[in-house]
């Protein structure tokens, strides 16, 4: 069986590896559909689709999973809820199930027959992008939240300027 | 190093392959960009970017490397050459030399500064996937120019009958 | 004398059907543009335009017109102001005279010289759609404000769960 | 049961005609798909969405049929064959068979699962829209391959010279 | 050398005219880029881009600069951050230092290399675009934060009812 | 009297100089529209609209105009004929002749109720931009076909280099 999990991974997390973990303990492979992959630099999806993908990559690398079952795939929008799971499935490899907590995206895939899960984010206040992203404006500690690669990424891009500065416009 | 090879693989075959191994054997790890990601069901672009990707993937996985260096990635397209290569640089992780046989690839790349070598695909006339969806249209032997997962999954989708038929279209 | 009569319909109520009656008491033909077509799955615009088409053809079945006088046709966005009335133009059959209550449609037809009408649409607090998916929403009663017909379709596409799905999103 | 035909229908002529009667022939209900509906004013699609739909009607009213049993809806492509049959099911009524003499439009329908018919257009040759435009553009006789009201409608909006002048173009 | 200014311009105002001045004191030429071309009648972007290439004309002819040194370039949005500095410079003629008071616009660029210097707008909370719209919108006296061209046009253009109607729009 | 004059300009040559020439003996104003901006680095379409402006610009500069009467416009195409009018009309100043030599532009603008004039460009042959372009693919000589100045930007610009590479491309 494989499954999908689809997330905008702003940036990902630990809730997510978690939810990875969980995934592949019960699956033998795992799509990783990286969401809003043309979108970056905005207060709700700071890092672009190609910075994301090697936040995934590194933070899994850690991890004793065999890379080979593990697909990662930036999955652009299409601005048309009644055909989103057409595009979806028409760029990500055959899938069985779907994981995700985002309710509209449970919900399409249902209304097209495939079977959906929970992800079971725990204590999801903390564990979450929006309040990441949050710490990080605000200066607060966040880097026990992600991985240390993530961490490492994250730094090297200038993740911290780029989320301040972009929180700063006012007009676009 | 980590090394970009762009292209559309309608299919994947061999010569793809032997690029692949030469890249390989040059740089620690390779991004290949699976183009025109949102082209399927014509007679240039008969497979999804989710079917080439498995045939990708279960080509290489036959082989002796180690997958977790290796990305695969669908690339839209844009339709505007000028923003061609930072729409590419947006959606992949970064790299240090893109490889390439297409000559507006290679152009606009070299533009924007970047190290461009020629994949050396040896005999193209019978290595090309141009030639290879005619002989599947002509019923003509192809099986020996791509892997056998290539060729189990083409068979798997209905491919041949996909390309006859798409063929058959003379309005849209 | 043809009317183009403009809205998105999310649903068709009962004051819409006002609307209709009015128009048809005033001119031979009417065209229903349903608006904002490619939309679907949102708090705003729940239902897809093939549902609402089938909303506004059913309900006016019951009423005693002849229908081969009324139009409807599913009119997309072009999120482009300053063309959207020739788009309208040049996807619906020839009209003479605009209605809708809508501000910016009404001014951006008369800014192009078409004589608009306001579509006198009474106690707009109740019949509007925004109060109904509302309504809906908060599990209050709102059949008695559109058509048996179209609660009917309604009931039949799951739309009640629907609209409490999409609104239980707090992501996309 | 409800049919789907889908079309171009630039312009509508008497071949399909017949093919609508061998529908309603055999189906209670008719959807007629006016495609590529944002297309106009090119050698292969002369006329608008709206011009095309005003064809069908004035055509169709002619005949002895229930018109509330016959629905035209205009259908923008979206350029992705991959998501192109959820793009139609989103727009339209619900259906249940398809028809169509194109063979991409059949076989898109026949791999998401719908029943797809041929649609006997009988002497191709003749009955065919790209006829029709070439013989509007040498100045043959085409006006006995369409119906009195499709005359009457290309007349009036001085569709023979249009066809002419677009034709004329050599750049764009 | 020659400098990029960038803006919306909803509407071109004596504070725009100043970093005009002040850009032209210390470079030789000028390029000012209206952003959002393909925004009009809206609250945000009332007017069109081709009546903001007139504001900004008829404003500048006023003043004792040669106009054969400033360019002005109506440039539409992408909407994708990430190759927006790439469209931005495939449409405009080549430039080596940009002006702007928006913070996005100013780390996009910076990203990308580029020499990014604060406009200087005084008194910010007077001249500003939104502050003159909101003027305009509750009838208060603005004309003296424009110059009497720009004041010309927007009265000869309807520009005062049309910003008090796209407001009063509630829906779209 | 403002006139419009639309080309692609792919390059700006001598025989587009004596129609400005042309215009401007019988117009008080010129708006020159660079059409189809969005395209460059193609066969027909090597230049960017910032490559065009300045071709266009550095060449009148040359002559005895008032560069404060000129205004030079890139436009993007919409790719629906039915709305290009309109598109063109909100992104330009206002104008009240068209000067073009491409019969569909003629048509459209003519649908629309403008008056349109043809260029009277001589020697049509010669003076072509698919001409000088093809002259260059070749080696011919085509630089007393352009002005100093076009020329002069070609060359800075690797124009030459540029059109060879992008014609030896048999794939995107």
């Amino acid at each position: 069986m494989r499954a999908l999990y689809i997330g905008r991974f702003q940036p990902f997390h630990n809730g997510h590896l978690e939810v990875v973990k969980n995934i592949l303990s019960e699956h033998e492979e795992l799509i990783i559909a990286i969401g809003s992959a043309q979108e970056s630099h905005t207060p709700k999806n700071p890092f672009t689709a190609g910075e994301r993908f090697e936040m995934i990559r590194a933070t899994i690398a850690q991890e004793p999973y065999d890379l080979s079952k593990i697909y990662m795939v930036p999955v652009e929008d299409v601005k048309r809820n009644a055909i989103w799971v057409a595009h979806v499935r028409s760029v990500v490899p055959k899938f069985d199930i779907v994981y995700t907590n985002e309710p509209l995206t449970r919900f399409l895939f249902e209304e097209e027959g495939y079977k959906v899960q929970e992800t079971r984010l725990f204590s999801r206040s903390e564990f979450s992008s929006t309040n990441i992203r949050k710490m990080i404006l605000e200066g607060k500690s966040w880097d026990n939240l992600v991985s240390i690669p993530t961490k490492r990424i994250i730094l090297k891009i200038g993740g911290i300027d780029r989320i301040k500065r972009i929180n700063s416009n006012d007009i676009k």
